[in-house]
């Protein structure tokens, strides 16, 4: 059997009906072939498909009809309307629509109607000014599935590297203060419990960064390695976990060091984006590990500036959908 | 004319006897006609040489004897003896004599015997051991030069990216209070000039990295970058200098971002090195620009633990060597 026959169709929250989401998923229909894509359908509002897209929309109102559409036509579930439609010019609308969809997509996965939830770019300020208080959409999703947001790990992944920011959007003068044997502990014991599940790596490697040049060189750069990252790595090690480290982390992103590891743990955003945007600024996905069910996202924003334009790449969108498809198919041999 | 007619020869120290210093350098000889090298010679112990290698080697006692020999065999101008010769085990006669080659080279480029400084790797531990009391060998060559340290820019530069960290060595915790105004100005206006000097640039482009993830988010995730980065920014522009930024650290170094800039301008060590060494680990080259003189090295270390085993890549140290030939080169034609 081959995974479109094993799994559910995956659906895709649009995200916010102004931005790039409606567009690089059209426009991922369009290569489904091509980049052999499990069917899926859209959430949200149909309107802001059409607005940039001329290619073939259909409407359904049941996840189930969505395989059988999908060969000619874009299936798309219709949320509340987002108003007047203008690509590339936000509002309250259409931050409602996102939300919507967001909620009927996270629903749809949580009863296993879809087998993954993909979800497309949303603009955080537009959101909070209609009430949303998490800081985004993995803390919603986390929360809707019950699951404490500091349990929810958010791993970026490309094709040749996986990255998983142990603190994400703080001051960097701030970050020393974050870091902890705990935190770092919970964080390598859901990204190896996440890597099995999703990726199907029997037994996960991970390396661990340090958090000053050269690793500190035995503490005369710094003492987080000695007293944070070391500890932490002999507890997980101790779990049965292989991790290992710290390493110095300009000298672990080259393409042999790569190999040696399945997750790259770093103890700062832009320890983690940097390399991981540099090899993979196109294709990068963003997966949340530790949650019951299968979410990821292209790592892009909103890209108001060309929405609308037909300037968008899916590239980021099919490397998502692919890999919450195979993520999917995973989590069913695993069962 | 050529190169080769227009500049006298480049010298390079060994580095540590023991380190891969010796054997890099003479696989680079090898691969002179190959790579388009411009004729060099050694500066050392030649028995650190032929301890590892089994080509050529001609001991010459005159600078100007190098482009003559060159072509059959590897010129080496002998310095103190480094004792024993044991590749892999460092010890303070090998350290001495590091220190007597790097104090000859430089000499030799102060007087313009020679077009260019190219300095293999040393260990600091053990020069600190004999005494040695600057924090490297960018410093020791600064001061020689009659330049204070301070205005030594440090650049790391591979094919297609060239950063300057402007910080370096230091606890990640600690760089935030070391960042400022006058730093980044002095170093932006060095990179400048430097460009221009080594690399023929006439209007070089600077992108400063934000400091915070995401450039700080207009403030809401640190204020380095409206305190200290736009600033530093503002007065270089007001002095003609093309500088741009801050600019989100992850999102400046894939291919498209790195086509807008000559270098990229970063606030700690690791912010430049991880996408420097993630792309031209195998090629970086370590160029100081500020001094009077060429100066560049291979950016790696001495390697004890391959070295005498036939296993160092000279690929590094080629890059030094053209990129010394090649600044050279510019100098030469600014006069």
């Amino acid at each position: 059997m081959t995974i479109a026959e094993t799994i559910a169709p995956l659906a895709v929250a649009l995200g916010d009906p102004a931005g790039i989401g409606p567009e690089v998923t059209a426009k991922a229909w369009t290569a489904r072939e091509i980049a052999g894509l499990h069917p899926f359908f859209a959430v949200g509002d149909a309107r802001s498909i059409e607005a940039v897209w001329k290619g073939p929309v259909a409407r359904i109102t049941d996840p189930s009809h969505a395989a059988h559409v999908f060969p000619t036509a874009l299936p798309v579930i219709q949320v509340e309307d987002a108003g007047p439609i203008c690509p590339g010019v936000p509002n309250q609308e259409g931050a409602r629509c996102a939300l919507a969809s967001l909620e009927m997509a996270v629903g749809l996965a949580r009863s296993d109607s879809v087998s993954a939830l993909v979800t497309g770019p949303v603009s955080k300020i537009c959101l909070y000014e209609i009430g949303f208080t998490h800081p985004g959409q993995t803390e919603f999703v986390a929360e809707r599935c019950g699951i404490s947001s500091a349990n929810a790990v958010m791993m970026l992944a490309g094709p040749s590297l996986r990255v998983v920011p142990m603190t994400t959007h703080l001051p960097l003068a701030v970050v020393k203060d974050r870091l902890s044997i705990d935190l770092l502990v919970s964080k390598g014991r859901a990204t190896a419990k996440g890597l099995t599940r999703n990726f199907g790596i029997e037994k996960p490697r991970l390396a661990f960064a340090g958090f000053n040049p050269h690793a500190g060189e035995s503490g005369a750069l710094g003492r987080e390695e000695i007293e944070i990252i070391a500890p932490a790595i002999a507890l997980l090690r101790a779990e049965g976990i292989d991790a290992f480290g710290p390493i110095a982390s300009d000298a672990m992103f080259h393409p042999r060091a790569r190999a040696t590891y399945d997750a790259a743990m770093c103890c700062y955003h832009d320890q983690a984006l940097i390399p991981l945007k540099t090899l993979h600024f196109d294709d990068g996905v963003n997966i949340t590990l530790g949650l019951p069910i299968v979410r990821t996202s292209p790592d892009h924003g909103t890209a108001f500036d060309i929405a609308g334009k037909d300037k968008a790449e899916p590239g980021a969108m099919i490397a998502a959908l692919r890999m919450a498809a195979s993520a999917a198919h995973w989590r069913t041999l695993c069962q």
